[in-house]
């Protein structure tokens, strides 16, 4: 008989709505070695807790983390609030030796990403960091393409996250919906939200970053704060570029922004190697681009794989070939690998440790750009 | 508080489940009336159908329909089973005072079809045939832009589905697998099966068909039977293909076949108007084309609508911009209409009636194949 | 030492200027048995022949075209004028035994096809007939990789040829620059025009078509003419969709319209084999689009080749890999092979007889929409 | 009547056919004020140099470069020779009071650069550099959207040249098919043969750069020399990445490589503005990407403009709508302004000072590099 997972979520936001999508549907298309029992929900405000309550089927809510933390009922503590909070709720999880999944990126900075990976290295808790752009199956496909050395020596790996949906001053900075623009919620702008993405998945696919020199800007200078009110100077980066070395050899080049007219979570990669090439983009993420130079030649060219058959990564789980999945999928097969790994006691990649070194490279890049100079990243 | 809606599923197979995770997911991202309850699943083989109500959450199986059907605590009846099944039950469905919603095509034939009809009309329980690919919000869009008379006068509709998958001759008809080779089974090939989609999506998008002319092939003339292992003749048509007047005096185009190597379930159409014109194709499903005539020269170009914003048809209920959604998804939105219509006593769209019309097409089209002519359009 | 060979052009449209161009830069990129010299052009207005023969370097012009072909001086004779002249003039350059380049359709109908052929192998002089699209580097490459029996068996060629510049009721028909409109100049609409291009290469990339049923229409009924400024009903067909046949047992499916809003120019065609697929569009005419389901399955997907590289078709004698020819250069390639073969005293493909059978389908298709029933196609 | 204009044309390689072929096309489709006469062809081995007279039909050949510039029949030198030339031949063509069309880069450094800029403004002479990219019509295009004022404030410019040509390290370095992989004959790798079209451009469209931050590679680090056959140090960058800053406040970010498997000749760009973006490939040079935010935003979405209708820059000299041109054709446009402003006795734009500013950005791009720190640019 499955046993019973008990799960506390802390955050009922974007995240803490696809962390709980996750948990509600992967039973119902993976096997795993638990049956998620979704306890309790932890947020800033009660009638918004017990809405998100009832409507995802957590049988209670608090507005008091620590709660959740140290509730003996719980096993699982999903931590999806912003940054900011990220290093003292997980600490706390681990000393009360919970399994941890947490939203990226891992914490504000350095210091604190340190303590956290000590906390839960020293209490022995499995632990994830939830970079589920990993598992979307187009992205495991190429992880396996450069595994099994089709691409050769890598040359090149490129990645690009493009927004544009704070081009207006007006959009203000703070509060429940804006904490991605306020410093002291986020840490960073573009650099811990979405390039901690793409380091990530370069660093998984590519191996480590040696060194960065970055570029950033902060196009818009002031914005309000949506709780106070009050128009306060702009501490995040609105763009993020930067130059680098992989370990192995090859040259790095990523860029975000939130001034990508046009372009709403554009995720994208490109991977140059000796002997193949790999694209990817996250808004037609059920297709991987593949470039095979082995291909006689009069027939070579890109190929645009729908990956969608039941050979793909995942895919045997889902529907039939044709039929393509979405966004909230990377959620579910990440749930699906956490308790699989759960149930032997071990941790998931990308756990903390590893997240650690996405980290370094992101506070290498902000350094960077501070003192307009190459940086050498710290190795976790 | 949400009253509770018990729910029996007739069929366990691809279309048992996209329906099951319809229910477990319609409460938690859309507002609907009922709270479904999966009550019970039948299915031929005891073992699949227990395994089935354990994976799903159903409180029990069984492996005869009429249990279900006869069950007074059931609320809705859910027809996935075969179409040589749907008359059958449905009218037992009908005369027993269910709700139903019934995957397409709605019967083996026009007779059969017609008596449906007339069963629930009788009755007058709400009805819903399962044609989900209307609900993929870029299709769904495309209704929405035509209807604003943004196309102006349209000229033509041209649609597609084309897949590859039974190429082979060693591919078995008949079966649970692949009892859509089954003429007994299916009642006809590629038309009722996959052009039936299009038909009823072209029906609501430009108005009634008048007329038809087609052309049907059989590439493999014999497949052994998957259960009795005897190669028997094929009688369902592998490829059909037809032209069409529409009642507002556009053309029509129509082409399925499951021969067409490189298309796993590649559904497209296309609709020309005076002043724009239209394009989607299934296998980039998020994405609609679109041709305003109206934008200025040096500027006028096919758009690419990634329709993942919160304005578009259902995305509210989802993720955030730029994060695609896919193919389970239309299920959901369409059982979140058929609760919303359950509790004001109403059928959705398209219900029996409508499907009635699309079974005259599909009538029309075997029949004008078969003897080489126009064949007029019956309306229902 | 090179031969001169001397040209004669009957028609200074766009035609015309193709044809010239052609010839202009023939030697330049291909190495040729003969040096064309433009001796003569011939058009309706002086003035206009004379500017033409000035900006592309004719020795004379003239506006009686019997003196073209009746000059000694002329080796060639180019036929660049509307359909309905085509027959007269083809058949007197026959007889006085110059070769012939004739624009497309043959004629305006089957008789007169007829007689041209009957003309032109009578007198023994080498013909073609300028369906330049086959040339198109990546429409050869195809015919390639279909002769090579990468296909495999075929199932179905698809090819559309879709326009939008006479939607407006205010394009006038007749005249020089609309007389593609008027029944009297084209012979058919859509069908001569357009259709008859996608017939010509998919008979050369798949053989004989059988039997076809089409169906034709008029959007607009009544246009005033050019020269008259009379508002007369119009003849021609604006938009045309046929079923057919093939003897190699594959079937066919082809439309037309020049009221498909957003497409300019957009001849497609796809085909469907049992082991590949191609697709192609002459709105991006340097690519190819190849399916080989040989491919290894996690790495399958549909290639766009870029057919640039120097082992594709004409492409050595043109730039370097990447770097993409146009629309024009399918009537260089063209010339290229007319001048070998002229060398070596022969027609070149397609010459009258193969453009006959063109024909013969363009009869069967009319013939076929305006009785509502299948007609066999004559074969010549 | 036409004046006559007397062209020399030093080296006979690819450039040397772009060039030749745009002067021998340009007045069939322009009307300019002058007649082009290919005077004399200049190039190191003397029976290529005969055969490409005889080819492009130039009067004469020579192999020493001084009788070109010397000969007082010649009114416009062309330079189409390696990079290390460039220097000599023009500064001693100013002299002689020659036009001057000078390949691109305009000089082996600045050094060079600074003297030839010199050397031109102290004789007056007309002169270009070839920068052609500028004149497909899609990014003409583009300059005119910008201008107008469409993208409202811009924050990035991104731009990338990727090839893959030199992967294999058996390619050779120096001859006269390699020249470019030389640093003797080419002064850098892909920063003056590739970036320095991207730079160009990119201040063409969106003003100087101020500063730059790059990284270069050299992936293969010997290579058999093609004329000695002895194995040498490769001095040139395979790779190069830079970061920028352009004085109107926007970002940068471009990259080029040899090394980028599947690319042969893709040069993009993308521009991020407040009210719209803009993106183009070569690869498909045809076709312009555009994004409007002030379209409705449910219709919103990229537009893939095809640059084939009259309207568009230069294409009212081509075909027709739809019917695309290719790569040579930018060298024909570039003749017929250069030959407009000859008459006017002007330099055409971009002129030997404006090449001097991209001169300036990719010596402080190597600067930085080699220098591991940002650079300053140089102004004009």
């Amino acid at each position: 008989m499955t046993k019973k997972l008990n799960v506390g979520l802390i955050g009922y936001g974007f995240m803490g709505r696809t962390h709980s999508n996750a948990y509600r549907r992967v039973t119902n298309f993976f096997d795993v070695p638990y049956e998620p029992v979704l306890q309790v929900v932890c947020g800033l405000v009660e009638a918004e807790a017990k809405a998100f309550a009832e409507r995802w089927g957590y049988k209670s809510h608090t507005t008091d983390w620590h709660k959740v933390v140290e509730d003996e009922n719980i096993d699982v503590v999903e931590i999806c609030v912003p940054n900011n909070l990220h290093a003292e709720i997980a600490i706390a999880a681990a000393k009360a030796g919970k399994a941890i999944c947490c939203e990226k990126p891992l914490a504000l900075n350095v210091p604190q990403a340190e303590q956290m990976v000590k906390a839960v290295e020293e209490s022995g808790v499995p632990n994830l960091v939830s970079f589920n752009y990993r598992r979307v199956p187009a992205v495991t496909l190429a992880k396996q393409l450069i595994d099994e050395g089709r691409l050769g020596k890598i040359f090149h790996y490129r990645a690009n996250f493009l927004q544009d949906w704070t081009i207006s001053a007006k959009v203000p900075q703070g509060g429940m919906a804006t904490w991605r623009l306020d410093i002291k919620a986020a840490g960073s702008g573009v650099t811990g939200d979405l390039l901690a993405h793409c380091i990530d998945t370069a660093m998984w696919h590519n191996g480590p970053i040696t060194d960065v020199c970055a570029m950033t800007e902060t196009f818009v200078k002031e914005r309000m704060h949506a709780e106070t009110g009050k128009v306060e100077p702009v501490g995040i980066d609105d763009a993020c570029t930067f130059l680098c070395h992989y370990d192995n050899g090859s040259l790095g080049n990523f860029e975000s922004t939130r001034y990508a007219r046009g372009h709403k979570a554009l995720y994208t990669f490109e991977i140059n190697g000796e002997k193949a090439s790999i694209a990817w983009d996250l808004h037609d993420l059920h297709r991987l681009s593949y470039f095979d130079h082995s291909d006689q030649s009069i027939v070579r060219g890109w190929r645009s794989i729908h990956v969608t058959d039941s050979d793909m990564p995942y895919m045997d789980k889902w529907w039939v070939p044709g039929l393509q999945i979405g966004y909230e999928h990377t959620f579910v097969h990440q749930v699906a690998e956490f308790l699989q790994n759960l149930a032997e006691g071990k941790s998931t990649s990308p756990d903390f440790r590893e997240a650690l070194a996405t980290q370094y490279v992101c506070d290498a890049v902000l350094t960077s750009a501070k003192n307009k100079k190459w940086e050498t990243v710290k190795k976790p």
